[in-house]
């Protein structure tokens, strides 16, 4: 075996496995536009080359470069292999027809085409944007074979639906690391995402160093912030991935942390603290001091050299206006300009802005609220509201992004933010001059309930979801191809060094005190986050910045695919068109839940994290017994006694309410099994509350 | 239970758990020269603070805020608590008497007390290097309760037995980057250790910018160099933990790389180019031109700035003489200055090698070979060959280093390097005076078959069972109580972000093609990679440094701890004292064997790395079949008929042999179940080949 092993990667430099198949169809995330498989494979071993072809430009090196650490990452190559060469005789012959702009701009080519042969491989692309995308389209190919690692022929033509595909990260709630922001970046990279957008100041911390206002981050910050070298290397590091840079600093609300250091920009008195809990707080920007402006001015001039990408994002979204209404001099103001409310008044403040930001040669970018027509066209509209409010916009003139329906933070399905399309609603129903203006979307990781350690478990890999649906044809729909892709690229992108697989485990064992976490897996694997904002809703007293993040409800997956599996299955099982080895695999699933109790209680008196869970633990063991039973009768032919059905529903009933912020969610495919033992096999079953 | 734990976090200062008991004994390791477990609990929350009382300097201030950073990470704190208190009121109080030398010594004083109560911790030490060792004790002792996380009230009072506790990394035959070397150095502080012996160059790499002979990393590097600021910024980084950085340049063998950019300095006519396989090469310096003096005095002169450690090792190990015996000039100056032998000349060498170190400052050390009469007794030995060796030497005068016993590469047990010891064999009878001369020892992490990717895995844990052979007093030597503290540190390194653990999943998954690596995992958790230099002698054709580290043999870990555990349980059992339960998990465990050829099968045809060790898979198959059948004659009080107990004997012989490279650790165990099946009971058990 050890020559053979030794002869292969001595081979020449085209090895074509001539008739060899493919063992399972490219799994592919986001689907292209266009595939043709082919027959054959294309080996990659040690011998693997690079040429590049066409036009040169540094960064194109570079993102060979970054492809080829990824290729050896993943085949476990050493780095003295699988060079660039330069000869045009190469394993992968990389042509890219012109170079990108200085500044990665809106809207600039994404193409490619890659056709994979058994003797080689070809990439061309319009830019070195498309060369990017089809780089990652090669690793995604990337398999095990009987003869090593490989790619299958085939033949692709892809370009992306939406120009704009974004994922926002609120660095501000929580502070995210550099190096944790990075490897969000390579994930973004990974599935063809192109703009990083940055929520850098809000009432919970300013992160960015001001040269100018250094009070900003030195009072308003915890000592957490970025300085302007790490800014300037994120934005490199995104640029060699083909990612842009959008700043957000929100304003005129959501600026307490302004405030700390700059009180005189607020409109009530000051002094200010860096708010420590979740909500909308009274604190605004003055809008009628000229102060204010001329702050603004020199700030958003500081920013604007710092952040090179064309748009800046003032956020603009959630103002209670409680401070405006309880300051005399800004209500005068308001009087003597005619601004009738506080909605007209944050309209004067957004127009002041949008010059200032014009004038510093940008383009605005806000969410919703800042939609006023006396705004000009050219500004973005960010949406946290819906596709019809995007819809309203671009009737009106306006670019626009869907943001509504793509909050990962809200810890839905990825099939949810899957079926959510910009074009959906309204939007479908707009001229095509009116349709592209809407530019695409944003997932968007408000953080809140986020550290560094569980950060990319609650973006990953949901929003590689939502990256197709933002690259790939309206029609790529299917959910379980969908699933099963998710499944794969969740894996790959752990190569990456994202941590929304390796966290689990050892959070699991902080919870439960001790290495042995089986028992504490399989209760784990079930549980989800309470949806949506249930979770503050439902904390005894209010979470802050100080809370740990260290319990279940941060270590559990937003979507258990456990219970996602179950669910089929007894679907199929209860519908009768179970497959073979079905039935057994829920018996045992069934099983080993009813059994968990047994193996965790003895845990749940020697360690305060995990005693949380036991009335989780207990619900589960619980619903394994009934479900167990409600086989039985399937299995007997017999109808259960409609009281022992109450029964056990009233039980499910009991297992369906939040324990912990958590979910048990296998609770409606064992209400599913119950109701059909008991002769209800139509009834419907409820989500999870 | 919401509001309990908000309740604990707002709780006051210092929360005393009365007469809750520990539910572990502490699991410390290295073991302290004296603890005395008390009754009670310090709680760790979140608000946990630490004051600084006595002497103050940046070095304990930083130590400090490295420790808040680990103990956030292990209990999941977020960083805007647990703070560093100005007033002296604080959960842990740190009294250091002085400060340390701008640039750590050997012999500093790294000794400290810890006091913890359920009132509040107090840890004093006469220098910062002692407050460091009691934060990482500490750490240790930090463990979950029911209250929380907590550490147990203790009296510990600790110093090291030899000053001298190192981890040698070779950066050369595989390049290990910046952030992997700065992880390590965060393992070696949790276990004490505080030399980092930094191997920068051999025939296969010169790692090492050097601004006077830029073509040293130029040409010899394949740029796979550390620059001067990432050298610096890992000094800095060592020293923040307690840890002096002693560079190795070997000389006048193991130095093709520095020929490749300067042929001159060799004793034979270039070009030279990297060396790509392993082993021992002719090139060697010309120790009889004064050029090759001039070079390196200028040379030494830039590391001797570079490095601030009082130590500078020049190797000088394995010099085989032929480029100098093939060479007339160097002949005839060996004649002219009586120089009988190659011995003689390298003797020559290292004297003026000596010199030239010394001028600039440093106290050179080199491997065993250096020792000579004529050089002073300032230099220090590394011992390769043996502590009586070592003996010798400091017979001699010489301090000295054992490394012989602590070479991790050759993947023995964790047993078997804790039973080295520095002052065993001829060193055992030498007088105080010359014990205080053996200084120490160091783990040495030769890097013919590690990468990045694997080589935390062949450090860890094993290296922490040598930190404490050379911390703790001598007599502490049981193997139950070190494996089971190794196990648990081995865990808390995981936090530190080593991947000894964490890789392992990843390779497999690599290896197997597939997520589901269940199967793969039960193979792979009774592997080790064959002993010693077996892997260079079995291989049927030279490794090089572009050969991938991707097999099995690099994922399989060092030591196999279900085998260990494994063959525990059968020792108990043939013995007739095992206990309740034990023979059930036998069982387990070997129809677990039995049945795992079925569900890898499938895989072997479909993946390349795999495919090498179905060999393996069928012989763990074959092995629990005979086995199960073993404890049937056993459970039966029958005794196995002589022919299937030989039948089954030649099994085992086979099942012994090395399959693509690895070991089937279970073997000897099955051997013995057979042996006694057949009556055989004494009969020892010879271990793998």
């Amino acid at each position: 075996v050890r020559i053979l092993f030794l002869a292969m990667m001595l081979c020449a430099l085209f090895t074509s496995l001539g008739e060899a198949q493919v063992q399972t169809p490219p799994s592919l995330m986001p689907l292209p536009a266009k595939m043709q498989p082919e027959s054959g494979l294309l080996l990659i071993d040690s011998s693997f080359s690079v040429a590049v072809t066409g036009n040169h430009e540094a960064r194109l090196d570079r993102a060979v470069e970054i492809f080829l650490g990824q290729l050896r990452l993943q085949t476990g190559m050493p780095p003295v292999v699988m060079k660039v060469k330069d000869s045009p005789i190469a394993a992968l012959v990389i042509q890219s027809a012109s170079g990108t702009k200085t500044v990665q701009e809106l809207g600039e080519d994404e193409s490619y085409q890659l056709d994979i042969a058994g003797r080689g491989a070809r990439l061309t692309a319009p830019t070195t944007l498309g060369v990017m995308r089809g780089l990652q389209t090669f690793l995604q190919l990337v398999q095990t074979t009987a003869g090593g690692f490989a790619v299958p022929a085939i033949s692709i033509e892809d370009s992306p639906r939406f120009p704009w595909r974004g994922l926002m990260i609120d660095s501000s709630r929580h502070f995210i690391p550099v190096d944790v922001i990075k490897r969000n970046l390579d994930g973004m990279a990974a599935v063809k995402l192109n703009v990083f957008h940055w929520h850098l100041s809000d009432n919970q911390g300013f992160r960015v160093e001001s040269k100018k206002f250094p009070k900003l981050q030195e009072m308003g910050s915890d000592g957490l912030y970025y300085t302007q070298d790490q800014i300037r290397d994120v934005i490199a590091y995104a640029r060699e991935r083909g990612i842009r840079v959008v700043p957000e600093f929100d304003m005129p609300g959501h600026s307490t942390a302004w405030f700390v250091g700059y009180p005189e920009l607020a409109s009530g008195p000051g002094p200010y603290e860096i708010e420590r809990q979740w909500g909308v707080f009274d604190p605004a920007m003055d809008p009628t001091r000229e102060e204010t402006y001329k702050f603004l001015d020199k700030f958003i001039a500081e920013m604007a050299g710092l952040f090179p990408d064309q748009f800046f994002h003032i956020g603009g979204d959630e103002v209670n206006g409680k401070q405006w209404d309880a300051n005399p001099k800004i209500q005068a103001f308001m009087h003597g300009h005619g601004l009738k409310n506080d909605g007209d008044l944050q309209a004067y403040f957004n127009q002041r802005v949008q010059k200032i930001v014009s004038k510093h040669g940008k383009t605005m970018l806000g969410w919703d609220e800042i939609l006023r027509p006396d705004l000009p066209n050219s500004i973005v509209i960010q949406s946290w509201r819906g596709p019809d409010s995007l819809a309203q916009a671009a009737k009106q003139g306006y670019r626009g992004l869907l943001s509504s329906g793509y909050y990962v933070d809200l810890m839905w399905p990825a099939a949810r933010h899957y079926a959510n399309d910009p074009m959906s609603g309204a939007a479908a129903q707009l001229t095509p001059e009116e349709q592209s203006r809407i530019l695409g979307g944003e997932a968007c990781m408000w953080a809140e309930y986020v550290s560094p350690e569980n950060v990319d478990s609650r973006i990953w890999p949901r929003t590689a979801a939502i990256a197709e649906r933002l690259w790939s044809p309206q029609d790529v729909r299917d959910l379980n191809s969908m699933y099963q892709r998710l499944e794969a690229e969740s894996r790959r992108l752990d190569w990456l060094g994202l941590t929304h697989n390796s966290s689990y485990a050892p959070m699991l064992r902080r919870i439960a005190g001790t290495d042995d976490i089986a028992a504490v897996k399989v209760l784990g694997n079930v549980l989800e986050p309470v949806k949506d904002y249930t979770r503050e809703e439902t904390a005894p007293a209010p979470a802050t910045s100080a809370t740990p993040l260290n319990r279940m409800v941060d270590a559990a997956r937003p979507e258990s695919a456990t219970a996602r599996l179950f669910a089929e299955s007894v679907d199929a099982f209860v519908a009768g068109h179970a497959r073979p080895g079905t039935e057994a695999q829920v018996r045992s699933l069934l099983g080993a839940w009813r059994d968990n109790q047994v193996d965790l209680q003895a845990r749940f008196e020697s360690s305060m994290l995990l005693k949380e869970v036991a009335p989780l633990s207990q619900n589960l063991s619980a619903l394994g017994t009934a479900g167990l039973a409600a086989m039985e009768y399937l299995d007997r032919g017999e109808t259960a006694p409609v009281a022992w059905v109450s029964e056990q529903l009233a039980l499910v009933e009991q297992a369906r309410k939040p324990q912990a912020q958590l979910l048990l969610m296998i609770a409606p495919s064992i209400e599913k099994l119950i109701r059909a033992s008991g002769g209800q096999t139509g009834a419907a079953s409820l989500p999870p509350k």
